[in-house]
């Protein structure tokens, strides 16, 4: 399923891209001046092939797995604290449970690799594993763990794209996993480890030099391939990680935009671009994270971020946030008039546009 | 009635941030970990008094204005596109139209100087003359003028929240009125007009040329006092600029926040703070515009902007993107559970917490 859904992925629908162009430079405004909630929506044009694209139903597939590497004391909180918050989550009394109904998207949570045999009503069970190999000792997962976890991603994307969604987000819950997203970003960028390791939660100056070393420990004990996008997932990644890119491939391979949050799933998105350089015209960076790494991801990527709030909750918090700029993007093309259409004079439609 | 509103402006309730902060600590995520989000849920308690502020009914007040100095050639669109704007803002087919529908705000315009004796049905009718005198040749305006301008966003404000509206936001029409509000910036900046001058709408290298020539000129002619700021927005302000500034002094008075757009509308701000310091804490930068010197401006406020979304279109239409992340900020404060209504366990929260 893996090779079908990288297979499937398409370019952009240059027609439709040119077509919301032409149409974004007749309204009632100086070319351009909508900045990239015009780029935003020739994007979407390109995506759903539809030149005055819609987006309706929205979903936020946010994928929990937990992390062996915890066991070297790179995280404040404790591996119990993922399992627990998903009934919160399903509550909608976490953030993003708040922030998933503020932007009308459904909330789907998925337990790809919770370091428990509970099982929590409402979450979807697709656990590979109970959590990952800790990092810094050996590999992750192996390569058939990560497939798996991958096409259970491809698949939670297919499903709430079949149920109606045509606009997606991705989010993460797993203690530690700001460790194992630090490796990713070290292993694709080749920058050193303290420059793609930052502090995620609340981690103080001797933590966070240990989560450095633990870092380098993993890259240098398990020796991932750069080039081979799997590769790298199986050894320093994480189950969710794997689940949130199998989320962008399906997303991608059946042409829905799919927007990012912060560090954990767009290092998902690094792994989705190895895999399907394609699948990297799909995403929608919503937010820069206060995360240190994510702008260096995002510009690995060529993704320039909407919302700079200074989030670092994960969760999918900032990507819910982002819908509501795409629909704006949406509503520009759709609901504004052109100088024609506005009997503006066609004196100043001429002075204004040409 | 100016003088009674700047009297009227407080301070921040340091009581209700207090308790706001406590409970954002409270909630189920690590501390501070919603960015900016919380630090707005935390103005919004100090700006309304309430640990747990509510945003309910929105509106979005365009104050149009025309501008003498467009005699002098800095600007591409002829001077009667700021009337011909006005019925398509009405129709809700220009940008602002769409955007402040999408926000669930209402679209006040109000002509406060367009240059032209007919009057739009369905635009408030405050003008206080057509058009200001041309800026590189003597004041925009007189002292008293200044005041009328002012008094009418007062007044327009004091409408709107007598309405009901507890959420603000500011949007401007003005063809031209970039070049003034660069006047405004270069005064109370000190730094060289080149630096606070940009190209406003589709301005080419040589009329840019003639802008910062045309600002330096102005300056230079009627020599605004950047103590004084009644003196600085009659001499080389604008009709619509005195009108914002009196929105944002309106607001701040009946203490309820109030959304910054672009480029015009904080050059406004400048002018409101200069009048009254007070008012600067009502304040909400909601995006950052493509336009020079616009950085610098919310730099001067002490702001930060949240949207990075290159807009340049005036209007109010980042303003009113902003409402979202106000909303978005109300809902965490009020819709997020704490660790302990949550039961998550207390052993976490206290490792989380402490």
């Amino acid at each position: 399923m893996l090779e079908k859904t990288i297979r499937e992925i398409g370019g952009l629908d240059e027609g439709a891209m040119q077509k919301a162009r032409e149409r974004l430079d007749s309204l009632i405004k100086p070319p351009q001046s909508l900045g990239r909630l015009e780029e935003l929506a020739v994007l979407l044009a390109g995506i759903t092939g539809q030149p005055r694209p819609q987006v309706k139903e929205r979903a936020v597939i946010v994928m929990a797995g937990d992390h062996g590497v915890v066991e070297e004391g790179v995280s404040v909180a404790p591996q119990e604290v993922t399992l627990q918050m998903l009934p919160a989550f399903l509550k909608g009394v976490a953030g993003i449970g708040v922030l998933s109904r503020l932007a009308g998207a459904r909330l789907v949570v998925v337990d790809v690799g919770v370091a428990s045999s509970v099982s929590v009503p409402g979450v979807l069970d697709y656990k590979v594993r109970c959590g990952t190999g800790n990092i810094a000792r050996g590999p992750a997962m192996t390569r058939e763990e990560a497939i798996r976890a991958l096409t259970a991603g491809i698949t939670a994307a297919r499903e709430e794209i079949e149920r109606g969604a045509d606009l997606l987000a991705l989010g993460d819950m797993g203690i530690g996993n700001t460790t194992p997203s630090s490796a990713i970003l070290t292993v694709f960028s080749g920058c050193p480890a303290g420059e793609a390791t930052g502090r995620g939660t609340l981690v103080n100056d001797e933590i966070w030099r240990r989560k450095v070393r633990v870092v380098e420990q993993a890259i240098a004990v398990n020796r991932p391939d750069p080039e081979d996008g799997l590769d790298v997932l199986a050894k320093v990644g994480g189950l969710e990680i794997a689940g949130l890119a199998g989320v962008i491939l399906g997303a991608a391979a059946a042409r829905k935009p799919v927007l990012l949050d912060g560090f954990i799933t767009t290092a998902a998105a690094l792994v989705a671009a190895r895999l399907a350089p394609g699948a990297r015209q799909f995403m929608i960076a919503a937010h820069l994270s206060a995360e240190k790494g994510h702008a260096l991801m995002l510009r690995l990527l060529g993704l320039k971020p909407m919302l700079h709030l200074e989030m670092r909750l994960g969760e999918g918090t900032g990507a819910v946030l982002g819908m509501h700029l795409v629909e704006a993007a949406v509503r520009i093309i759709n609901e504004m008039w052109s100088f024609h259409e506005a009997q503006v004079s066609e004196l100043i439609e001429e002075k204004i546009l040409k």
